[in-house]
């Protein structure tokens, strides 16, 4: 099988334009079928604060009210997607910027309501990742945003490591798939603070006993259960790393 | 040659979701290769207002300065564009929400600077419309947001109706064209208070006489000034209407 690369890009990266665009030079360097998955949450906090709109968040997750939907489609499929596709031009990538709405490569469903009510957040129920395949084997970098859609006609804002995972699963019929979490640190690391401890191998078992013993905690838990589930779903490899590790460095993780 | 029907949206039907929801029901029931092109200036006045940013227009057209740009790039890229490509799918059809930049299938130069600063404001110089062909031939409908790019990393801010002249003239060498420019108005009267004046054929000669006479002025002149050269371009047919008018009605504009 052919290989493809997707590469998430989030945190700081995202907001900064001269560290966003060492990205999209590595990026673009990369031989061969590609896709780029990004975040931007921070931008559209910036943004909500700007119109006077307060971001509420439960267990770093956005709670999406009408208002806050109206911003994301705003930050997330129009601000960041279509820059970053004016850039990859720039470079000679042939990117297209999509939504899960776009070509219905991905479809939703509100999230149902149990004890918190998160608004317009989806929860992803299918990929027709199919319709991007004779994109990719055409040269065409799709560049996807952290929106989805539930076919009836309604956006709904859904976490772009999710994304990110759903479409490697997804592409990981048709292709041999590797995923870089590309974010602020250097990989997993079992000292927050020492950059040189960053873990090169990280198997299943170990991320439960470092979990287990505190060492790896917060937003890098649901971010690596994530990550063991989709290599047990079918993708080939997945690394997490900052953007001088892009090619082979960070933290690679091991399925047993 | 086979038929391809451009539908341009424009006006207050951007920002009435009743209006834009008929529309867009209307647009889908069109059978065979269609495209949408849609506007959304108000809609980008009022989240510039909202913002506390001033919106600056010289004889209709706005001026485009490095935070109105983002405000654009958000309206246009972002919330009018992937709003339409979600209610487009929710009726069936496979809409793909494009700026200029995305496929690169229409660059623009930064308009260049004599009495007025318009800022990044775009001014056409090529259309890759061979990009789209395929994809209309598969039934997969752009919906064009009015943005181009400098093919340096620039967005641009370009006008809706000239995307629509430009994209339909480009067209021409492949289908059979038909451009309906859809805005507030039944289409070309002699008395804009009388929706009865509806001109039903308009030829250039009778516009030029109409303009002279002060009969047909303001933004209907350049709107009437870009079709007739379209159509001297190979464009196949335009007309001028409102949504009741969309399939048939309209003025039908002649070229001699």
């Amino acid at each position: 099988m052919q290989k493809l690369i997707l590469i998430k890009v989030g945190g700081k990266v995202v907001e900064d334009p001269v560290s966003l665009n060492i990205l999209l030079k590595q990026f673009s360097a990369i031989k061969g079928p590609k896709v780029l998955i990004h975040g931007g949450g921070r931008l559209a906090t910036a943004l909500a604060k700007q119109m006077g709109i307060e971001t509420k968040m439960v267990d770093g997750r956005r709670i999406t009210d009408k208002e806050m939907l109206k911003i994301v489609t705003m930050v997330y499929g129009g601000l960041v997607n279509k820059n970053i596709v004016a850039q990859l031009q720039a470079m000679g990538i042939n990117a297209l910027g999509l939504t899960g709405a776009d070509l219905n490569y991905m479809e939703a469903v509100k999230r149902p309501v149990k004890d918190i009510d998160y608004g317009f957040a989806g929860d992803i129920t299918k990929v027709n990742i199919e319709v991007l395949c004779p994109l990719v084997e055409n040269n065409i970098v799709p560049v996807l945003a952290p929106l989805s859609h539930d076919k009836n006609g309604q956006l709904l804002n859904t976490n772009a490591d999710t994304i990110a995972a759903e479409a490697s699963i997804a592409f990981s019929k048709y292709f041999e798939t590797e995923l870089v979490y590309c974010f602020d640190m250097p990989g997993v690391m079992t000292d927050p603070d020492d950059v040189t401890s960053v873990i090169p191998n990280l198997t299943f078992k170990q991320f439960k006993s470092y979990q287990k013993e505190g060492v790896i905690s917060d937003g890098m838990i649901p971010k690596l259960d994530n990550s063991f589930l989709a290599l047990s779903k079918g993708v080939n490899k997945i690394r997490i790393s900052n953007i001088s590790g892009l090619k082979f460095g960070g933290t690679n993780l091991i399925n047993n």
